[in-house]
């Protein structure tokens, strides 16, 4: 088809964007064309906004409009508490279980040496920082149950446990509401050794 | 989780496309903070462009941004056949085929009264002038297989068979690499009903 060559540059820029592919790039430009300039002038305003308000913290990494974000600025906030993620989406996933009252560092990535990520390119040294500042007691490491991620938050307890504080992973296990049945068999390993009395 | 504002705000936005849900914009919301400001830039340059540069064919209706469309000038084609579609994206399914030198039509939606969609919402006026001023052979109905789809061919159908011309409908059956296993009642009774010599 010939698409207008326009369009054809519109389909082409979202198809850059991460799990849109050729059909779907498609409909959302006939979509765009289709509905009212107004629509498309807000999604565009949205867009600027973003790569202009938008920053990160400087304490952890999180993505917020006043530095430093409103949970390293918080009182009501647990600061002996770190949970340490890799990127700041993360966050929110933390955030809404409602019951974690610490508060974060965003490492900005994981280690991947397949991807040439080593320690030097994640926010590590911030972390060490805040944690050698002191007044510190817990870091919960949050990474991923992923083979970067787990080799990062091996990685970070071996530079923490040194510190005199206490280091902790996230468990792995079935996930709840699950079925067994379509449990891989390294969760169900995990989901055995870290049984708990009931 | 707290989300910065304008990141909410294009979250939002992004939600209203087509096909994005809560967790797809989010996903692409931090895609788009993440990357680099030329990427986001070219974004809504071709947004902006697709709304001020793509236009309307004053005689097939399909998308263009030179009108009359390349095809309604093209010397190359059969001014004599007309496919009928619903959407401009639809031309772009009937190209794909390689097969068809015909015209186009594109109605610009299908009859649904329960959607408050009579002919008068569609570009059929224009259909009938062309046809009216003579020189058609045949005029291809290629409308979706769907109630409103079949609806809106049957009544083009009437409408055009009196001007002594040929109307066709594309054939509904089986796709090509399907497996029978899979298809409906009515697609097979389609199937049945459209069965040729072999």
């Amino acid at each position: 088809m010939s698409l207008p060559e326009s369009l054809a540059r519109l389909v082409e820029q979202l198809q850059k964007l991460p799990g849109i592919g050729a059909k779907g790039a498609q409909r959302l430009a006939f979509h765009i064309l289709k509905n009212p300039r107004e629509d498309a002038e807000r999604l565009v305003e949205a867009i600027r906004d973003v790569k202009e308000r938008v920053t990160y913290c400087s304490t952890c990494n999180n993505i917020t409009d006043t530095d430093p974000c409103v949970y390293c600025t918080s009182a009501a906030r647990d600061h002996k508490l770190i949970c340490v993620v890799e990127e700041p989406q993360n966050v929110g996933v933390v955030e809404k279980t409602r019951e974690f009252r610490g508060v974060y560092h965003v490492l900005m990535g994981a280690l991947s040496p397949l991807h040439g990520v080593g320690p030097d390119d994640l926010k590590i040294k911030g972390l060490l920082e805040r944690v050698g500042a002191g007044g510190v007691d817990e870091v919960i490491l949050a990474t991923n149950p992923t083979v970067e991620g787990e080799a990062t938050a091996l990685y970070l307890a071996r530079l923490l446990k040194p510190l005199g504080i206490r280091v902790t992973r996230i468990a792995m296990g079935i996930p709840v509401g699950s079925d067994l049945e379509y449990a891989d068999e390294v969760t169900m390993t995990r989901a055995m050794e870290g049984r708990r009395e009931v």
